[in-house]
């Protein structure tokens, strides 16, 4: 990829002299950049803003490896051939008529994919703005030059599936002195360049601390989390179009498939990967988390709040309920330190309101004084400073004040207001002492938030997301049932996974009320369960083929007798223990066209309807994993023993989910599994329904 | 109180020459208001900043109506004296050093008020920061005179609970332009006058279209829901304290008892205020209502989405899912007009893609044609206008360009950024002419929410809160049952809740296990439930008295046994219905400090401890007040009617609230009721155990 980012020569198609073009635009921003060897391209001119222009790419007499592309689509296919000719790597494609404008214009992507493929030239965009590099000076895009007067270089880096984030938004980040970047990639279409080669080359370039991700779709899903995975930086990924109306946009306009928004929520978090909802707290999310991109051992996210307001003290304490971060208690030692400069009617305790200490002391003698105590306070990980810039003598030097807190590692962070010009200056200023600045409080809480959970987050892994482990199934079984395709009933379902160790009821398949009676008095108990399988037969509650709590022989019998009635003579009767449970629960797996098998827990019965709290992970889950995905389930409470029942054994239910995942991995025909209820008794749960569904 | 805003003659005790003191400042900024008659007093000085100063407030030869006080606490008391004799109206205390310093500070304070009261003068603060006025030019505060620099009027309004709010927070909003004021009143420990009186006077200010409140306490809680139940203009409370630390937090800086959370957020709901819960948000929820106040007749809050970027086009619609504001679908006659500017291969749709059409035509043209399509469309309330400012040929003519949407009733929001300099230029200009714009597109959306969801607001209410209406309760009743302090045991609160139309089970005290039978047989029928009924005993279930599924004539005398036995001879045996429930809910009363009788309705069961799904309304209710309560409840989906269940009347559930409240308003000496569970059976719900404590 290092001849995107850092070409030795580059061959622009589509420079021309005209200032309202793009293709000029391209050329000077490419003569500003820090990089040598340009060559416009254009049959029309011999020199274009001073510099010789070649007819094609043929004539250009030096070495080149990058072409960046701005002419209409039906002549991009013909510069291709060239560039692959003329040996050279890498293309970046920013003209736009391609998949986004319809049927047409996803021929000619396709077919441009293929032969770009086929002869090893990496194609970048199309419909893109191609890079900006403000460390290393490079803006290899259509933006207006006035973008040079605004670069300021920094240590995030963003991929962005919108041209709007590596132009407009740069701009107001860098010109509000509120954002530095290192490298910005709009990679639009991704025909093939896309963010998981971009995301590998970020995570090993030295100007980057920390990746931000605007996209539209993730195409490769398995490939881009076993990349987040292993990643030793943070990441922030902004998932676009997660709502149903929101999907149907993306799809207009970089002809995105947007996918699943739980699955892609579910598919992140389980790869360590924080997950942003708007632009501008995803920026305030990638600074924070360059600031601060791993919590010390044992950070528990206890802030102490240094504030010249009580108000905003109290609503910062109230925004951190239910959050990673939360409030620090003082040790006596520092309320000590803090007497010395509070009056004495005011009993020191956190949020630390330093008003008329500043009164009396100053501002730099209030705040230092305060800073010294919970510099020294070991049960205190965070600092939240609030400042004024602009008057009141609330002028801080925190460079100056923070220096020791930071020193001990403390995460040091600013909320902000002031006068415009004071702010900016005081906001630049700090921000270059390494504290990030913020002008919301939540915004603030939110990131330390992030600091503090991103510190929880499991531990790097570098495996291969396909990798099959042990078969579960047995060969037979697997010729028996699951190699053809329709919908296994709820025995056959319920016999594959008992062979994946899945605890299932206890049941049989019965020939006759005889064979019935026998089995419930033998082999089950009363009261059991007896039901009507009919062929590919989803719904049997509602067909009336469930009867529950069959008490004795002869109601066996009459059950025997109405469920042959109901199913015509067709299908199976099974007769079935009968689990009387404390919470239900719904398990299963799907087929994601991004992620492909992802496990599914969710609550069952009415809470499935009410509370609509099911998460997802992607396939295979380790133990970890599996542990990982039931602990987001939102309400947790219900797991953990309720009016007497006892605790779910999470590890049984962690159990269940892998094998769903591996039995899915290991046999890629299985389209859907759904095992509903799976009930918890006695704190183990078991699969008392199911069905899979067979490609 | 228009003394305090508009006085005839200022005194202001504690003025000083010192440039470093409050006194001073106060002094600086009366000079540079916009009002007459200033009085320096200080027995110390003949003259300060060229005012003639006066030895005592007696001295002041002219007419004073208006006294400023910023002197140490224990000046203060003889100073009031003065003011009282002087006739002074009106005195605004700055200092601090009261109730929030602890018991003698809190001595001081009651004293002082109690004397206030006797002599008839108003006192405003201490503890605070005065009145700021930027469109009447008048800074009665002791805030530094750089104010003056960033004073921009506007037509929202605040009263706060945080000297922050009534300086830093000001020229913040003010130097950035984001939002101009016009009163701003500190109000610190409001020992006299509060929140209640400066919003009564505000709603009538001609210069105030919104309030906006920032409160640690809520100190007359029902005058206060009167005064907004009535008011025709939108107001916006901030409740700092919400949280349990947060409570803890407000106590130390405005002596605030903060309240219960979800009590107060139910009394604002009811009263139609808005809630926000940050400072910036509620600065913009307020800008935004100041914009639209009221939404015309049928809105539906469809929002048309004009971008340039595909991108912030998904993101916003992404956020709008599940909000009062919802993409609009685009009618065929706007798509037409859409066709004429944009390219052939791009199909019209909501959110709008200008992109293209900006390089085609020119941002003027396209956003002008987009803008003529969405303001001829009657399926479109709002429109969402990205812009940029700050080069691309993006540059809008907000004013010009929005007129006729604006003219036909159409909303208009503005979501911004842009190189520092032009986007403030931008901003101020586009404000002006009634356009809120945000920097965040979640913001943005917020307050489109907030406003169409104030459209949806229950109907202003002149009323009294303390209105108790037809008494629900014979006397013999209440002489009998809640006129001694206690425990009302099930069934004589139960029999209270009767007398008042609230449904509850068929059930009967018994003596001996002939009368159980009898009752069990002869009115009710099997199965039935028993209960032990001991003086006080609150937890029947825990104590083993409740025997459920009583199937039996033997089985009731069984049940008589073991429960006389459990009880030991005393208490009552209950013999009662037993109802088969679709769905548990909870019900009860509450006495808040601040709002006194509050009606609470929740989710029951299991669901009561895991969902936490319970909110509150401040009794009486009314009709319409108890359904809307219900309707606040989250998991509305639960009452909707759930597998086969029928859909819970909710006239009959608002019926027992309303009932629930009228009994708590109408007996005082209640201080709680406990409906729990009240299980709705066949859509009615009913009471099935209940308990009423007594003062």
């Amino acid at each position: 990829m290092d001849y995107f980012f850092n070409p030795q020569g580059i061959a622009l198609v589509g420079a021309t002299p005209n200032p309202l073009k793009g293709g000029n635009a391209i050329l000077k921003n490419l003569i500003k950049s820090a990089t040598e060897n340009i060559y416009p391209v254009n049959p029309r001119y011999q020199e274009i803003e001073g510099l010789a222009c070649y007819e094609s790419l043929a004539h250009i007499p030096d070495p080149v490896d990058l072409a960046i592309v701005f002419i209409p689509v039906k002549m991009v296919p013909k510069i291709i051939e060239g560039c692959a000719k003329r040996g050279i790597k890498g293309v970046i494609i920013e003209s736009s008529g391609f998949a986004e404008s319809g049927e047409k214009g996803q021929q000619v992507q396709k077919e441009l994919t293929t032969f770009a493929r086929k002869v090893g030239v990496r194609l970048w965009g199309p419909n893109c703005m191609g890079l900006v590099d403000a460390v290393n000076k490079r803006v290899f895009s259509f933006i207006s030059i006035e973008m040079w007067d605004n670069l300021m270089p920094g240590d995030v880096s963003l991929i962005v599936q919108s041209g709007m984030l590596s132009g407009a938004f740069l701009i107001d980040c860098m010109s509000h002195g509120i954002m530095g970047i290192s490298k910005v990639c709009s990679i639009g279409n991704k025909m093939d360049v896309d963010e998981c080669e971009l995301l590998e080359y970020l995570l090993t370039d030295a100007d980057t601390k920390v990746i931000g991700l605007y996209l539209e779709s993730i195409t490769q899903g398995r490939r881009f989390l076993e990349i987040c995975q292993r990643a030793t930086k943070p990441i922030v990924v902004l998932k676009g179009g997660k709502s149903a109306m929101g999907a149907q946009a993306a799809m207009g306009h970089t002809a995105s498939m947007a996918g699943n928004g739980a699955i892609i929520s579910g598919a992140l978090a389980q790869a360590g990967v924080v997950e942003a909802t708007g632009f501008k707290q995803m920026r305030d999310l990638c600074r924070t988390l360059a600031a601060y991109p791993s919590t010390p051992q044992g950070s528990k996210g206890r802030v102490a709040i240094l504030t010249y307001s009580g108000g905003a003290g109290i609503v910062s304490t109230d925004f951190m309920e239910n959050l990673n971060v939360t409030p620090a208690t003082l040790t006596d030692h520092s309320k000590e330190t803090l007497k010395e400069i509070f009056p004495e009617w005011m009993a020191p305790s956190n949020p630390i309101d330093l008003w008329p200490a500043v009164e009396q002391h100053g501002a730099q003698k209030a705040y230092g004084t305060a800073l010294e105590a919970v510099c020294q306070d070991p049960d205190i990980d965070a600092i939240f400073i609030h400042a004024f810039a602009g008057g009141f003598n609330l002028n801080l030097d925190m460079e100056f004040l923070t220096r020791k807190a930071r020193e001990m590692g403390k995460s040091v962070f600013c909320w902000l207001i002031g006068k415009e010009s004071e702010a900016k200056i005081f906001q630049i200023k700090t921000q270059a002492s390494g504290i990030p600045v913020y002008g919301e409080l939540f915004r603030a809480v939110e990131c330390m938030d992030a600091v503090f959970a991103h510190g929880k987050r499991p531990p790097c892994k570098n495996r291969a997301m396909d990798n099959k482990g042990e078969m579960l199934l047995h060969d037979d079984l697997e010729t028996k049932l699951i190699s053809h395709p329709g919908v296994l009933d709820e025995h056959d379902a319920k016999t594959v996974l008992a062979a994946c160790h899945i605890p299932v009821t206890l049941e049989k398949v019965v020939n006759s009320p005889e064979a019935a009676c026998k089995e419930a008095t033998a082999h089950l108990s009363f009261p059991v369960v007896m039901k009507g399988l009919t062929p590919g037969g989803l719904h049997k509650t509602e067909a009336g083929l469930v009867k529950l709590n069959i008490d004795s022989p002869d109601q066996v019998e009459k059950a025997f007798t109405d469920l042959t009635q109901a199913m015509d003579g067709q299908g199976k009767i099974l007769v079935q223990q009968q689990i009387k449970g404390d919470l239900e629960l719904i398990a299963g797996v799907v087929q994601d066209p991004q992620f492909g098998p992802c496990v599914m827990i969710g609550l069952g019965g009415v809470m499935a309807e009410v509370l609509d709290d099911a998460v997802f992970g992607v396939a295979p889950l380790d133990h970890g994993d599996a542990l990982a995905l039931v602990g987001r389930l939102k309400h947790q409470k219900l797991l953990n023993g309720f009016r007497g029942a006892a605790a779910v054994d999470r590890d049984a239910l962690a159990d269940i989910l892998s094998a769903l995942g591996q039995l899915a991995m290991d046999n890629p025909q299985i389209k859907e599994i759904d095992v509903n209820p799976l009930v918890v008794a006695n704190a183990k749960p078991i699969a008392v329904d199911a069905s899979i569904i067979v490609l």
